[in-house]
């Protein structure tokens, strides 16, 4: 199977998915090296980790250099493989709490195959993000990342083959669709992250195996400004928000809402800011912009644009569509006004570097032109009075709010992780129940031989 | 659509199902009620249920009656009934410590429309073992009962007539297959328990609807006694464990493995035992065994018998397939000796009051029997020595395990309810997750005007 680089355009990279009867024997191994990796205890599984987290550390050049294939840009991969440091450490903490937490009438059981299917948009997070806590909780676990972004598995493979307690429970598979769809049969529970059809697919395929799923799919990130915000900030923020990695981010703004006394203050800046910014063509270092990942998320973007522009948008930076260089395609930061509720791209996500910006009289409109998607979002709220920032927060369907930020602030800049920012269905990716949600309870119930028991007859 | 009495076998009970259209209109209806309750807080959420529990205390003749009517029995009714108002206070009690531990910076958001779809093996509890938890969360809450046991349900609507406050969120609805899957579709969230069969089919709907579903359902439980064991409360605990409800149990003991060395002392206690156990065929409130709820249900059990009798087991109390009296099905408590591994009666559950008892040599013998069957199920081991006992009880394929009793006692003995000792793929209905289940954290991050904010461009 051909893969196609973002950059070029070239199909310059093959992978071979396993069939299914591979894929079956591999799980099946995986399935019998998990008891000694759950019973080795959490300060074994702990010490694995950390000793795989150093040698990946030890091949960060070429991680970074694969990954930069993948995604066509080197800032984002850079702060990708930071943020996996820090989610393993993070873990680590969080399972040690975990295990210290238990009840001796309880005994806790991992699930013993747990399978990932993971996406292109942040290829080793994604592909970490649930694996570490299901390590840590004592289930091996299968990963399947995203066909569109499959070069840095080799380099995983690599670091797994030097970490011999890890690789006998944690093994990556290349593979599409098809792969993803046979995980679903094959393990005790499945992790997904990608678009909200595919998670619809997903849970369906985990319900006719009559096994748990975690889905997590995107929202069209809301962002609005108050007439008393700090538009410095705001547009910074939203900016950021909109247009980080391209707009390829679930929790990226793609839709604004500014109070109309400060619109075209607010727009004169965000315009400004806008204009500030190169697209990566040269190479993948230089430039805040890089490629849109494949030639068919481009056409969403196209799309989209065609249809605001024919119902009267108004494009005050940027093209109206992506433009080809050099093989690869890309989306100049682009901002969007004289939008009305009804143009495709204010209700659809299309995971491109797009701000349409619409104003409001009142707080009702805001929130209700904000709600008026049909799924949860990411929202962001800007404002100089807090209290009335987070009034107005707690009104929008979001399963996230950034008060005088945006989310992705929580996850890039630093930030503590809080739970449930993502749209999903099911437990969040952080927090507790990160590792919990890997682990089941088997309740044991000890009786004394002097306990009264009433069995009605004897 | 008509209802059998499961004494008379008369068909004296009518239910109309509601259309998918007034379904749909009741539902609605409550999704604008449930605001109202929510942000009512926790306190009044309390009080209102208190409220409705009292209500339920002054109608428990009349509750008693019908529900007798539903089953054919009155001794398990009146538990029933003692188990939901303990039911109602500990959640209570759970549901206050739950919203006490909130953060500041999260924002608890409640699914607004819970469909509950029950079971008839106790009406009553299971109708309410989700519902009370869902409505303490702040949800509302619609549920269907089992087409098998309606009578019920006119009781407890007149009761919710007298809770004002309750009434717009609590709605119980007639109905059988088709009303159970409308609720998959109308509503943002589905509780199931029944039989695997009709779990996999609802998680499917759920799947397909995009909402999370909880589901309950049966295992095949074993008990397990050591060639140490108490020989005399062996006996009594699994023939409670085996007979209770007549079998119609989800933690019943439906198989029963002896060491050798004490195979016959055992057998003679438990077939004792079980020779003084009378059929309560005169009435719902005399003799241990009430009617076997429907014709369906007793011809597994006489098929499951006569197929274990035609692969050489022998009979050594009870008889070899239900009787009719007065239009009732009745099953003697029945124990089988001579049992094969491949006979259906040791792998596939019946609902009835039979304990097949089968010898082993080993522990590890013990376990690969009790192990044998598919799924996860109520376990419970003998022993005078405890560890040995908590050993045997971590090697068992169990959700939960008794140690010296059997996993009823937890329920019906006034025991800790302690959480997952049943089969489900998803989360416990009991402890804390019984509350958390029905709630959905909503992040709020809030970035203080001097946070310092790296946008990368800016």
């Amino acid at each position: 199977m051909k893969v196609r680089n973002p950059r070029t355009g070239l199909y310059d990279y093959e992978i071979s998915p396993y069939s299914f009867d591979v894929l079956k024997r591999k799980v099946a191994s995986m399935r019998s090296a998990q008891p000694k990796w759950l019973s080795a205890g959490i300060d074994h599984r702990i010490h694995v980790l950390q000793k795989w987290k150093n040698i990946l550390e030890e091949n960060r050049a070429e991680l970074t250099e694969v990954l930069t294939l993948d995604t066509g840009r080197k800032l984002e991969t850079i702060a990708e493989i930071d943020f996996v440091f820090k989610l393993i450490d993070s873990s680590c903490e969080l399972a040690r709490r975990e295990f210290q937490n238990h009840h001796f009438e309880y005994q806790i059981e991992a699930f013993v195959s747990v399978g990932v299917i993971s996406t292109w948009h942040f290829p080793l997070v994604f592909a970490l993000i649930d694996t570490i806590p299901a390590l840590l909780a004592g289930s091996s676990v299968i990963v399947k990342p995203s066909e569109k972004t499959p070069r840095f598995i080799k380099v995983i493979e690599k670091t797994l083959s030097q970490v011999a307690a890890l690789a006998p429970v944690l093994h990556f598979v290349e593979g599409a669709e098809e792969t993803g769809n046979s995980l679903c049969k094959l393990t005790d529970l499945i992790c997904f992250k990608g678009t909200e059809l595919s998670a619809r697919k997903i849970y369906a395929l985990a319900a006719e195996n009559f096994i748990p799923a975690f889905v997590e799919y995107e929202g069209k990130g809301a962002g609005i400004v108050l007439e008393d915000a700090n538009l410095e900030r705001a547009s910074s923020a939203i900016l950021w928000g909109g247009v980080f990695n391209a707009g390829q981010t679930f929790e990226g703004i793609e839709r604004v809402f500014v109070h109309r006394n400060i619109h075209s203050q607010f727009l004169s800046r965000l315009v400004g800011k806008t204009n500030l910014l190169t697209l990566a063509i040269q190479n993948a270092s230089h430039g805040a912009i890089g490629p849109i990942i494949s030639e068919e998320h481009a056409l969403i973007i196209n799309e989209q644009l065609a249809d605001a522009i024919e119902k009267g948008a108004v494009i005050v930076a940027g093209s109206s569509k992506c433009i080809l260089q050099k093989g690869g395609l890309y989306c100049r930061p682009t901002i969007l006004t004289n939008v009305s509720m009804d143009m495709k791209i204010m209700q659809e996500k299309n995971f491109g570097p797009i701000l349409p910006v619409r104003s409001f009289l009142t707080e009702n409109d805001a929130i209700s032109f904000a709600n008026s998607v049909k799924t949860k979002y990411a929202g962001a709220v800007f404002s100089t009075n807090e209290n009335s920032a987070l009034n107005l927060a707690k009104k929008l369907n979001c399963n996230g709010v950034a008060i005088n930020d945006v989310l992705l602030s929580n996850v890039f800049n630093g930030r503590e992780l809080a739970p449930n920012f993502m749209s999903t269905i099911t437990d969040s990716r952080l927090g507790d129940i990160s590792i919990r949600k890997f682990l089941k309870q088997k309740s044991i119930l000890i009786s004394q031989e002097n306990t009264k028991n009433d069995y009605w007859y004897k």
